[in-house]
């Protein structure tokens, strides 16, 4: 069962396909949606009413506050400069604010902090804290304008 | 079960593992070949001997015509700016025409046409049309040659 | 069932959702852990004490060393320029030398060797050869410098 039992879903958290998503340790706000193939690992804390498209990550350690839309494919990181044969030297917690969107395809290492309303283009790869309202894009994201 | 009752598969479309795929109000095309982990959203029509690879995500709303090929981890988008709070502002469809090949982990955003025998190569991030058999590559994508 | 009878799985090699991946046809080393909504192809030889994270794809033909790190939603390919009417024309075999570690999101085009020790960072696109010990990022991923 991929939704395993120490999950903390809140009031009308909405999984249309429960069988294809891995979920455990982490807790989810009411209202929240997830798509298909979604991992959520152990000591994530994820908003009220936020959005979690299909193909997403969302590593331990990760805080997404309300209203937060995750695209499709984007993937979470706390490691760092990952090996194979030293794994769990983890970076501090990444926070996403209140109602920032990630766009799809995007990566955001771990440690970073993306401001409220902030905006992070497809594909980007977020390498360090986003400011708030800010849209950035690319690889290594830079600021392309912000929301007035 | 994930693919749903309301889809129109054609004759000898080939989805090796049914139950890693999630499929609804879509219409497939024959002999087309859909790899595992893959969504196909409502009201996409996909051609006839196309092949959807592995980790992709088609949205509500694509046309893919005939011999497409769909790499592996391909995403499509049809919002603008999307926001948790805000979903539903869809641009207009998505149509990637006649024998193009979209390369692996690349993000094709809404309203955009790939133009017939494109090469989108992989990674890319495809912001606007792509001319008839030209090759793109980069983010944003930008043409690198045409196919003569 | 989506581990295929043919698949040769070392000791103590951890698959904690074997509902969840696709394998066939592939060769897995001791201790090697492998994550959800992972595709691991037919001739693909993965080393001992690997780590496979979830959403990647490891395409035919690939090996893998011992000790290497594969991100979250990596992709190999080992075609030339795919084409939905005309697969097969595949490139050499791709490999990963000893304790290489992959970024989430990278993809990797065929017939490349990444050396050992070599690093590639989040969402680059590797297109040749990475020396041994080279920290490469970006699209297409150029040389950020070496580890002593």
């Amino acid at each position: 069962m991929p939704i395993a039992s120490d999950v903390e879903l809140g009031s009308d958290v909405v999984i249309h396909h429960p069988e294809l998503v891995n979920l455990y340790g982490c807790v989810i706000g009411e209202k929240t949606s997830i798509g298909p193939f979604t991992e959520i690992q152990r000591n994530v804390r994820v908003g009220a009413r936020c959005k979690i498209s299909s193909h997403s990550f969302l590593c331990e350690g990760l805080i997404l506050e309300d209203d937060v839309f995750i695209g499709h494919g984007v993937m979470f990181i706390n490691d760092f400069e990952p090996r194979a044969a030293n794994m769990g030297r983890h970076t501090g917690p990444t926070v996403v604010k209140e109602g920032a969107s990630i766009g799809t395809g995007a990566v955001i290492r771990g440690g970073v902090t993306v401001g409220a309303g902030a905006l992070i283009g497809a594909g980007a790869v977020v390498t360090r804290d986003v400011a708030e309202n800010a849209v950035v894009t690319g690889i290594p994201a830079r600021l392309l304008r912000t929301i007035a």
